[in-house]
């Protein structure tokens, strides 16, 4: 077994709790350094049938002189739901996990919000460490502490607010990753870029041009500044009452998306990636940015391989509708965040229907095409 | 409708929160009172089908000028699971509750449960109003944040930590309640006499022996007085790491004995009942305390109508393994709560095997009857 090549640490300070991000290449591969991450004498594996014939021995060797039981969950967000909750908790309680177990989230964004939740509500709330094996997890879902599962009526409407005891990244999981889902999380460091502005979105936009892959030179520092930029916005306002809303940019659009479609037509980076294209042709409506904002949108989101326009076959009635179940809604208003400048975003709350419905048939017809 | 006759407010500050216990004669009978008290655009009720036809359209008349969602569920500690759960989530998400929503808990300790999960997790968190209607939930239930659901597995083993914004007590509420309820309730009562010692205990004994019931002029202040002292507990350790685990008094026993009987046989209250007898004589049998001590507790109980003995249908075998499933286990070892002496009670982690099935084994002989 190679030893551990550690790269970085992201200490995270969060509603009086203190807990590290850290950003390794082949944490799975070192046994005795998981094993020293966790210490607990019981844990409990939840994975998915597709990292579990890549990553699970390596991880259960690792807890091999402790009571080390598994859950395979089903793959894919459309299993982010009650029954899989359930599954997690049914396996807690059978192999009689007590509140001193750990559970451990080894996957990507659906492994870690379920698992995530599924600890907070185990007996009132377990250990729970996120080794998170997407890039779209490694850059965002698994740090700030929201969990949660998906209903039938809308995404992500049941979690909590909790923090795990520590993410640890091996960026070496990456070369395994479907092309499909590294794009996907290319849209969440995007995201990242436009709200970081300067040169944080120049270098991005260098580094998309270019091409960037899972044995890329420069991704597992492009993975340490997101986490960077996640845990500002994070531990200035863990509950979202405030600037941590503005990370949502794009996620309006991108949660109804995914609804409408039962969450099987898209990843979620992929439905974020044309919620960003919204927003951007949205804060153009509104009068904020340049039609070259939108373009630079575009641009990067077609360097990354990702889909920017809404499909003709989405009745945006309906796709509407839909957006009215965010749980950002106040006082009845949709609020959105849009771009007032690249590197300065806000939460809107004077967003009419008119304006919306003008930005989605804009981003079905993709009419600020790059020239 | 009449005016609420206000007795008395016992002020929580626990985990940065604050907010008051109101107990009342009348507080239902009262909308203007009830309205105030929940400033709001929203509110989902939810009731259980026993409560409902009693104080449901109260509650619906103080909020008829805004949406009031209502959802009644079955009755009974065996209908504190999932389906019930999720009958609370669909309602708020189908009728499209946002964020700033408040649930209202009204009923007895297994809605407060429920409703309180539900609160604590639909969209990471809206508010919630308890109102509870049993002498349980006044005392005891509704107090100090702590919501789950039952897996079949076990008692209360998915929940969470959730402070209400408001808890809102009717005592005229207890009229309406069935008399095992009462007496249900009287077992916490009696738990919060053994831990307090003293006055508190010598007046609760004297009332038992008198008899008490839902228009006893004491009851009001005896309701108050154990809110204060559930609340002194619960503001010293609201997750449960120290002394609030003294609440659990009887508890352990209880717990498998609910379980055992599938939630179907005993009211919690009954099996709590049965728990701190088991608990007298445990700590009489580990040298603790004097057999006289465990006679007090049975007259007690006696005088409340509540049950003491472990019915010989129970296999002790098998409840000792439902045991072992207990939330205060800690390194695989069973922890008691203990009676050092009357007032002073600790968990204590050295309970050896033979001390429990000794104490099981003369709790079903009911070995030291009062002569």
């Amino acid at each position: 077994m190679a030893k551990v090549e550690l790269l970085g640490q992201i200490d995270v300070s969060i509603a009086g709790c203190e807990y590290p991000i850290i950003v390794s290449l082949g944490a799975l591969n070192d046994p005795a350094f998981l094993r020293q991450m966790v210490p607990a004498e019981q844990v409990l594996i939840v994975t998915n049938e597709r990292v579990a014939p890549l990553y699970l021995k390596a991880v259960q060797i690792a807890f091999s002189d402790i009571q080390c039981d598994v859950v395979i969950l089903a793959d894919g967000e459309e299993h982010k739901n009650q029954q899989s909750l359930f599954a997690i908790y049914d396996a807690l309680i059978q192999n009689r996990h007590h509140r001193d177990t750990a559970v451990i989230a080894l996957g990507g964004g659906v492994i870690g919000d379920m698992a995530g939740f599924a600890a907070s509500t185990y007996q009132r709330g377990v250990r729970l460490i996120q080794i998170p094996t997407t890039l779209l997890s490694q850059v965002d879902a698994a740090i700030g502490g929201k969990t949660a599962i998906n209903h039938r009526l809308g995404k992500n409407l049941i979690g909590s607010f909790y923090q795990p005891d520590r993410i640890l990244i091996d960026v070496n999981t990456l070369i395994t990753l479907p092309e499909r889902e590294f794009k996907s999380g290319l849209a969440e460091i995007i995201k990242y870029g436009l709200l970081s502005g300067d040169e944080f979105l120049e270098k991005l936009q260098e580094i998309l041009a270019r091409g960037i892959s899972a044995t890329s030179a420069e991704l597992p520092e492009l993975i340490a500044r997101c986490c960077q930029i996640k845990v500002s916005y994070v531990c200035a306002d863990e509950k979202e009452l405030g600037v941590r809303a503005l990370l949502n940019l794009g996620h309006t659009f991108a949660h109804a998306l995914e609804t409408y479609t039962e969450y099987k037509y898209w990843l979620h980076g992929e439905a974020v990636a044309i919620g960003l294209y919204c927003a951007s042709i949205l804060s153009h409506k509104m009068g904020l940015i340049e039609a070259s904002v939108i373009k630079l949108v575009e641009r990067m989101l077609d360097d990354a391989g990702l889909p920017h326009k809404i499909p003709s076959f989405i009745n945006l009635v309906l796709l509407y509708d839909l957006m009215k179940l965010d749980k950002k809604i106040k006082n009845n208003c949709l609020r959105f965040v849009v771009i007032k400048a690249l590197g300065e975003c806000y939460l809107d709350n004077a967003v009419t229907e008119k304006n919306v419905y003008q930005t989605l048939i804009a981003a079905v017809e993709g009419e600020f095409k790059n020239e």
